[in-house]
């Protein structure tokens, strides 16, 4: 692991929450998107060398929307940048983490993403990516 | 805000967690510090210009313990950095956010800190740390 890439924040209303993070970090999110097959709306505000990703789904049936349900508003995920990302999938899968999608899928901000599962990280969802 | 200090991660067991951290992030934690006043025994581990944080409880009445009991083990807060904690805490107040300690607490890491209530953060527990 290089360094921690973003952090990721569920949250119910992109335009509420980006202005209410605007205010937090005194600075204005450089970067809207949607990731369509994740079925979620992203915003990026940049804090020195690593961001702050917001999260809200665009449909009922996402990940976020069901992360929102069961557990509403809050940090959903620690980002860590990698040189090699299949390398990296496979050094953690020999030392006993559970990868949820092996082969990595296309991210917001220009990433291929790998998530490894909660239940082998201490409850934390981690997220590795690495720039396209 | 000038950077993302530390993400803290609330753990059962800081020896099985501080194994598990060891194997995700490839470097070994740096420090075991015990912050009395709040019932906590913390370890942490550098990652690049950022920091892990774990969090176990010493005691069954400290946050760290209250919040395992009702959440489990993950993502327990996020630190940022700022230059003047007391302006800092001032600028947030007069935006509309709660400030959960507004005289500034020594935490770990040679660190004054102060905490902003997660109802006004979009349920996201956020650390403002100066150096000490």
């Amino acid at each position: 692991m290089k360094k921690i890439d973003h952090v990721g924040i569920a949250v119910k209303d992109i335009d509420v929450s980006n202005a209410l993070f605007e205010k937090l970090l005194g600075v204005s999110p450089y970067k809207l998107e949607e990731v369509e097959s994740e079925g979620v709306l992203t915003s990026f505000f940049k804090t020195d060398t690593n961001k702050i990703e917001l999260l809200a789904a665009t449909n009922p049936e996402s990940p976020i929307a069901k992360f929102l349900e069961k557990k509403g508003e809050g940090i959903h995920h620690i980002a860590f940048e990698v040189e090699n990302i299949q390398e990296e999938v496979e050094r953690l899968k020999s030392e006993g983490f559970v990868v949820l999608n092996e082969i990595p899928k296309k991210g917001a901000d220009n990433k291929w993403v790998v998530f490894l599962h909660p239940k082998s990280t201490n409850g934390v969802l981690v997220e590795l990516c690495q720039s396209i």
